[in-house]
């Protein structure tokens, strides 16, 4: 048995990686080549890889480590709860007092009367469990033909088939076939989408694709709507002000469920706990996961409302993971809600970072490559466009530009991600005003060199 | 905020429990009315509940305790992996050392070519995960119309919508909707459903309607058939022996992929680390969990052989979450196998405990109650009925007296599930010899106080 650890020769680990570690969202042939970078360690805002390198994360991972890395109170509490009931289930009429004390402190925490917890153990797995929700409620009102689903294309819910089919992400469809009743309108993405037409009036004009679409496949058939807040994976795409409102107004129109994809909203990463609370908006049910435990255990959960709850309370819901409601995870998360709440980190995100971030992010606007920036909270994006007068695309595979662009982020010791030709940041929300600096240096340096490399490579100009 | 812990009384959990918790596989207001068991600590085989009582469990948590509780090196080394690296991913070309050397090890420990290793977080994930390499494996082949995975009735593969319409359970089904392109063919139960054949022609029937279905279905639609070495939550059915040669010899002829979902079989469970070897099959696929952590901690992985990784390894696979290859996940993973395999914990089980544990809980066929018992390695049931020599089913709902006999079970300090009414076991593989002649003590008790109450209420009758 080979002793794998950090103190080995990079290439060393490389090479058993690439032999063994399937990566995710990968071509693992061309990592292979390549070679993958070594995270050995990390704290607060920064991580170090194997040749020493320190990296400010502007990901907070993947869009999970709000309170920072290196708390060591969670490791605290991780190994307490792991010595005194490391694991057991909640099936078959049995608790224990880490899940009832996380479902407790979420039905606290979220608004409304959302005050009914269901755990699993990521968001996949907590939107996967939300169309069996879903479905089930209306069986049991007796309208079992109300099953279809409706979301937006370039949402993302999750990998699983089920969650990946609720969002719009096409190539993933391509690989694992699509499930039936689940229908997709258009997303709010104006920059790349609204054409000629106002913010406001692009917004009113897809969320009325709502209604329409209701209309269409029959009101008898239509269970829910769901929605990130603000999409995350899909580019960080903040709705116009009008988009959620009408939403909302369809939804309690028609009586379907409301259904709010809080895993990356959550937690304080929109300037309030949930992003529900943001955007103004009132769901029946709420997937929460990432800030959940900050990371630092997989956690998920689907948390309900007071009416939904009644009705599945009355049947045998067949549904639950061997993991939903694991006490470490559990006790992780409990933790992970104290600080966040008790050191002010959220409200201090709120009221001093987030104004902070969006006045250096926006600066970023005035580089040649750069169009349209946004930030809501401790989120932020910015499209990357050969001309900003017309919003135009680059003459090259969508994500061309953006992956040069993440590779200079890369190569200055930043982690920033891109979606297609929109760069992406949501940082931890501990970071220091000092570290948002630096970050807008680094971004601003990346933007540079990445346009350097663009106009070299013969790219920067519009699709015609 | 409330501070919730162990020291509250058991009724003020339970309220608080029932006001926020929803249980999985529960009708929970029913439960509300009863009141959930609160399980407080647990050490060896042993829980203790709010009410101070010591529980043996023989269901070893859900089949996933293999190390037993209370395992002090597993939370020192969750500890210290938080304290490190609580998180990061494994996309975006990155990776860090606890999900390098847990594929190495996993690549070690698993039998054939067995040497790539997909992590996700639950057997579930797992079984959702094999769903898109099988479609993905055959799209890059250029055969793209190979889309259908067969399975069997009353199989297990987990509660998403996509791996429970891989399991069989028709109840999950209902409330999900199915997902195109599953197939079901009937189970190797030869209790129940075996009628006047003799098991070893019953095994063969049942394997052969793999190839009658690939037949019908067409050979050039078929990609994959999937089934646990042994049926677990279906009620550890034991296939006679004739089976999985057949199903093996069908699945080389027509080239389809064999997925063999180790989750509840693998890490020593059957007398070998990997039901596979005890029953004989070469998977091309493997889906582990449970027992690779012995649930300390959500991890399971779909490991694949070189022929599938090479296909995949080709091209972008679109598909993974958050928490794949959690490093502490991990780390506590690792940790779980280096001291089953360094304190011969699976080498002493299937050698010393197994051949114990058969020979004492095949005593139990005694019982006027007990038709067929079954243990393979360290797991077991036994079927319950009112006239063994006929195998009859009584005349109840199924499932009615085996809950009569479970509900017997706690009440005399032992976790036994039923399924059905076949009453099934799965104990820590740290089980001693004195603790199984008491799990077999509890277990006559339960079911002699069971007979009494199936004759009081007068169901100890056979179905018309």
């Amino acid at each position: 048995m080979t002793q794998i650890t950090n103190h080995m020769p990079t290439e060393e680990l490389q090479r058993l990686d690439a032999a063994h570690h399937m990566h995710p969202f990968t071509t693992n042939d061309d990592l292979e080549k390549k070679g993958a970078r070594v995270i050995t360690r990390a704290k607060g805002v920064t991580l170090t890889d194997s040749e020493g390198n320190e990296i400010l994360d502007a990901m907070a991972g993947l869009w999970c480590v709000n309170i920072g890395y290196g708390r060591d109170e969670l490791a605290e509490v991780s190994s307490r709860q792991m010595r005194e009931l490391p694991y057991y289930n909640t099936f078959f009429q049995t608790t224990h007092v880490p899940a009832i004390a996380l479902a407790e402190r979420l039905a606290e925490l979220t608004p409304y009367d959302l005050n009914h917890v269901f755990f699993a153990n990521s968001g996949s797995e907590a939107n996967d469990t939300n169309i069996r929700i879903v479905r089930t409620y209306w069986q049991e009102k007796g309208q079992p033909e109300k099953t279809v689903i409706i979301s937006r294309k370039n949402a993302y819910h999750g990998s699983s088939v089920a969650s990946s089919a609720l969002g719009g992400m096409s190539g993933m469809h391509a690989q694992s076939g699509m499930i039936p009743d689940i229908h997709h309108i258009d997303q709010p993405n104006w920059w790349a989408e609204g054409g000629d037409m106002s913010p406001e009036d692009f917004g009113l004009e897809r969320a009325q694709q709502l209604e329409k679409a209701i209309l269409e496949l029959g009101e008898h058939k239509v269970a829910a709507f769901i929605g990130e807040p603000v999409q995350g994976a899909g580019g960080v795409i903040i709705p116009p002000s009008t988009y959620w409102p009408e939403i909302q107004r369809i939804c309690d129109k028609y009586g379907i469920l409301l259904i709010a994809d809080e895993v990356i909203c959550g937690f304080g990463r929109t300037g309030n706990w949930f992003g529900s609370q943001t955007m103004g908006i009132k769901p029946d049910i709420m997937t929460v996961a990432k800030g959940l435990s900050s990371g630092y255990a997989p956690i998920s959960a689907s948390i309900v409302n007071d009416k939904v709850a009644a009705v599945l309370g009355a049947c045998e819901f067949n549904h639950g993971y061997t993991y939903s409601g694991h006490p470490v995870a559990c006790a992780v998360a409990l933790e992970n809600l104290r600080i966040l709440d008790e050191e002010g980190i959220v409200s201090h995100a709120a009221q001093e970072l987030a104004p902070y971030l969006k006045e250096k992010f926006e600066s970023l606007g005035d580089h040649p490559m750069v169009g349209e920036v946004k930030v809501v909270g401790m989120m932020g994006s910015l499209a990357l466009t050969p001309d900003k007068t017309t919003r135009a695309k680059f003459a090259a595979d969508v994500g061309t530009v953006g992956f040069m662009v993440r590779e200079r982020c890369f190569a200055n010791n930043l982690i920033m991600r891109h979606v297609g030709d929109r760069m992406v940041i949501s940082p931890p929300l501990v970071i220091t005003k000092a570290e948002i600096d630096t970050l807008i240096v680094r971004a601003r340096k990346a933007l540079d060199e990445g346009y350097e490399n663009v106009k070299a490579a013969g790219l920067f100009k519009a699709m015609s």
